[in-house]
């Protein structure tokens, strides 16, 4: 990938190489690399045109809710789903420099508690939704979905003319074989989910890209129909200009034989940590979550110890820092967030240091 | 500037070196160089607070956008304005997946036309507006803004509780000592307006930046005042992450002594084109506008002749590629565009062929 990086400068400094605007949806034979490699060995066939190459999941999952109506009910599973950034500064509403304030009602969200009861697998609502926002593996419990669960999500979105959004930024650290590494292996999902990955660990380099099939179809209010694939097109061209060249040349450089080795061994490397977490803390009687195909452990702090309180035990007492899980939603609350992307040394020194508390 | 790109690879590529996320709003080092070569000079101060790295003016343009209302009235000058993307989308309205269609009115654009007639300036608009985009120096037009215009731009938008859009991408085309560089050269014009400016040479890298003064105020539709500065941070922090590091580094490097000459050298050669397009279309009595100060030039089609006529002749008959000035808007109709972005070679034998028409 360094090296692929290198290459691509030096194409850049000359000019009958000069690469100027790209196409706003990526280059092709990204595109086509991601299909080839990221899918088609699940038995998935994808256009090119079916995946949009972006700056990163964080802007695809803001953006993505342009194409959606404010008045769409929103499901989210998780804790709440920090991971939907935008819905927040939506739901405050009124805007400057509007002489009239708009009466339209504000998103809705409907949260769907995910806690060691329910094996953190969030239900289906009660009521109806107009987008389902999931997230396997999931950020910040490490839980995945398994193909029954999301073939009942599938089956729900169609009978209830909602949208799926998926999120897989994790998908490279699924190791069972059982667990689907995307959407699209559930039967009629195309016709109803969106999916968005970012590149393995190419996080610093603003690397990531959201699938819309263009069999997505969503509904106008005045009852019209149109392709959601068409409709990103649309958007991804007024708005956006395509991630920089040399970023998508090392996008590229993944999929090489010696880019996929780098990547398999760095993933195994936080696997590694991340068993070393949950195991090390779970034979100290901690409550742990996670930490199997997903680089996060979630764990359960002592009854009646709030995140908070957990958080400043582990800070003053162990020097550790992790995430509070109440900081995540509600149903967070009691639960911590540690993840596996440290080094080995850091990484079993926190172990024992906690497991010493 | 390859070199610095060379140099952030190796950089990212040690462990001890390596860079995740960025600051959302791009690194100070690098607002801070923005700040102290691209204005200070100019005798304008600036904050790093107040400079937003972004990935280009085109996602800068379309997304400020969600800082204003939709009833908001726009102006812009130009032929049309192509160059404010995501309006138009907006304008159709409609949303998919929307149960209840919004009864808000859509955004009104007020088109301030800019021909020959009035010297490419736009005049005042008649009515109220909110939001005025201004281009200088203007593509596709070539015209730049005087001192004199922009300070009536400022006064009105303090007058009328308006705000201002200066797009500012071909600043560093300006030659002439009186032409502002920036419209902060203008007294008042902190508390009004909203610059844009994309890094010199950089489109293909995807580097630009906002700068958003503190003193810029967004009033909400109760009254209440908010910062616009405060609340693009806002947006920013919520739906975008930055653009990559080794582009960042590549943006200081345009700063360093070295960078500096490139950059110039670059400009100069661009701007020698731009002078050989115009002097010699105007020896063979073409109408030319343009060309100084500016990459573009902007020429008037023979009388009677569209400016799709135009294209064709100069097509089939000159060989010579160039953009039909109706494709800016109503006013660009019988205009056309051409650009210095080529070789000295094709430039020199484009001209030729033009004139043997």
């Amino acid at each position: 990938m360094v090296h692929a990086l290198h290459e691509a400068v030096d194409e850049l400094a000359r000019a009958e190489s000069f690469k100027g605007y790209g196409p706003y949806t990526g280059y092709e034979w990204l595109a086509a690399e991601i299909a080839r490699h990221d899918f088609a060995p699940r038995g998935i066939t994808l256009g090119t045109d079916e995946i949009f190459i972006s700056d990163g999941g964080k802007s695809d999952s803001a953006n993505l809710q342009e194409l959606f109506a404010r008045e769409c009910v929103v499901a989210r599973g998780g804790p709440d789903g920090s991971r939907v950034p935008g819905l927040r500064r939506r739901q405050r509403g009124g805007r400057p420099l509007g002489r009239r304030r708009s009466r339209r009602p504000l998103r809705r969200m409907v949260y769907l508690p995910c806690t060691a009861e329910n094996d953190f697998q969030p239900a289906l609502p009660e009521r109806h939704v107009d987008l389902i926002y999931l997230c396997s593996p999931n950020n910040p419990t490490g839980a995945v979905a398994t193909r029954v669960a999301l073939q009942r999500w599938v089956d729900y979105a169609r009978a209830h003319d909602a949208r799926i959004l998926f999120d897989a930024a994790y998908e490279a650290y699924i190791v069972d074989a059982d667990v689907p590494h995307s959407i699209y292996e559930i039967e009629g999902a195309r016709a109803v989910a969106i999916e968005s990955r970012q590149e393995r660990r190419l996080h610093g380099l603003r690397l990531a890209y959201t699938v819309v099939p263009k069999e997505t179809r969503g509904r106008f209010a005045d009852g019209s129909v149109s392709s959601l694939n068409a409709l990103w097109h649309r958007r991804t061209a007024i708005k956006y200009q395509g991630p920089p060249y040399l970023i998508q040349k090392a996008g590229a450089a993944v999929f090489t034989p010696q880019g996929q080795k780098q990547v398999r061994a760095l993933i195994e490397y936080y696997l590694e940590n991340a068993r070393l977490i949950a195991d090390g803390l779970r034979a100290a009687g901690v409550a742990v979550y996670g930490g199997r195909n997903a680089p996060y452990i979630w764990l359960r702090a002592p009854a009646g110890v709030t995140s908070w309180d957990f958080f400043d035990a582990l800070l003053t007492r162990a020097h550790v820092v992790g995430v509070p899980g109440s900081g995540f939603g509600p149903s967070g609350e009691g639960y911590f967030r540690l993840t596996a992307f440290g080094s080995r040394e850091q990484t079993l020194q926190a172990v024992e240091r906690i497991r010493a508390i």
